[in-house]
This record gives structure tokens, C-alpha cells and sequence, in this order.
């Protein structure tokens, strides 16, 4: 499996826009086993977005699907940093849901 | 909703150890949404975990069960450091199932 963690910040004032924008992107992406958009309670603006896929090719694939090329091209104003990034290699746990 | 993303770091070759314990211990916990154990592939030792809950109660009851309790047991001899530890609020996305 292949796995992100992110954390970005959204300009002031707009974080339930572009998470709303982050959601419904995710709503169907072949191979994606688990995709949790999240709020930092400590920061306003702050996002943190989880996600476990089959594998890092259908991720890859997913960046091309209509649905996140749409949600890339209406979040993408709304988002002021991409503070972390980090790739994983998910072995288990609960809630690796069958891909949607 | 209340989420967890936390690193760790494992004694020097028990990373593997360390996360199936990790993933025992995790097989039902009431009100868990998700719950991934992953490595890190730039850090041998390295162990991200990410979690989704119903409930910040969930997951603090979760702490009492004795299936968590063995694995906190048998977990902390391998531990070497915990890292990071930030508390989010999940508010959408997918995989997060239905409460173990």
C-alpha cells in the first residue's frame, strides 16, 4: 500500500471552502483505500489530509481523474502553504476500507 | 469526530515488531473509524500512526480495553521515541468506516 500525510494552511478565512473542495474531489478515486480530510484544531487555516491507496500507480492515476483535476484547479487559489508532506507504506490497521 | 496522527520511532530493528503489536492491539476498539499503522520508508525506524474517531471518549475508553493495555505493555520495551503528535478533527473523506 502506499500512504500521505499532508498538512497545508488555507488563506485566512477559507479553510471550509477548500475542505469542502478537498471532500467532494476524494468522493471516488479507483485504489483509494482510505482519504481523511482534517482540521487542526490549534490553527484556523490548517488542514491535514490522510490517505492510504492500493498502491503509489493508482494515486498517480487519480491526479488526472476530471473530479481532482477540477478540485486541484478550485482549491488551488484557496490554499496559502503546503507545510508537510510525508510518504508511507501502510501494513495495517482498521477502517482500510475496500478501494472505492 | 477526533483524529490522531503520531510518529515513533522503534529500538533499532523492532520497527516490525513494534507494528504488529501496533495492529493487534488495534482490532476492535469501539468507536474507532480508522486506524493505520504505517512505515516510514526514509526512516527504518519510523512509525506513522493515524487515527479516526467517533468521539474523543472513544478514544480515550479505548486506552482502558485490555487488548490495548497488552499491547502498551508489550509495546513500550520497543519504543524509542515518540516524535510527533498532533490531535485533528476529521470532517470528511472516505474509509472512514463504520465504528469497530
Amino acid at each position: 500500500m502506499y500512504g500521505l500525510i499532508g498538512k497545508m494552511r488555507a488563506t485566512p478565512g477559507q479553510r471550509d471552502a477548500l475542505i469542502a473542495i478537498l471532500v467532494e474531489g476524494a468522493s471516488s478515486m479507483p485504489g483509494c483505500l482510505s482519504y481523511v480530510v482534517a482540521q487542526d484544531p490549534k490553527d484556523p487555516d490548517a488542514i491535514w489530509i490522510t490517505e492510504v491507496w492500493d498502491s503509489p500507480e493508482s494515486h498517480k492515476a487519480s491526479l488526472s481523474l476530471p473530479s481532482v483535476q477540477d478540485a486541484i484547479a478550485c482549491g488551488r487559489p484557496l490554499i496559502a502553504a503546503l507545510d508537510e508532506h510525508h510518504e508511507t507504506v501502510p501494513v495495517g490497521g482498521h477502517g482500510i476500507g475496500a478501494a472505492a
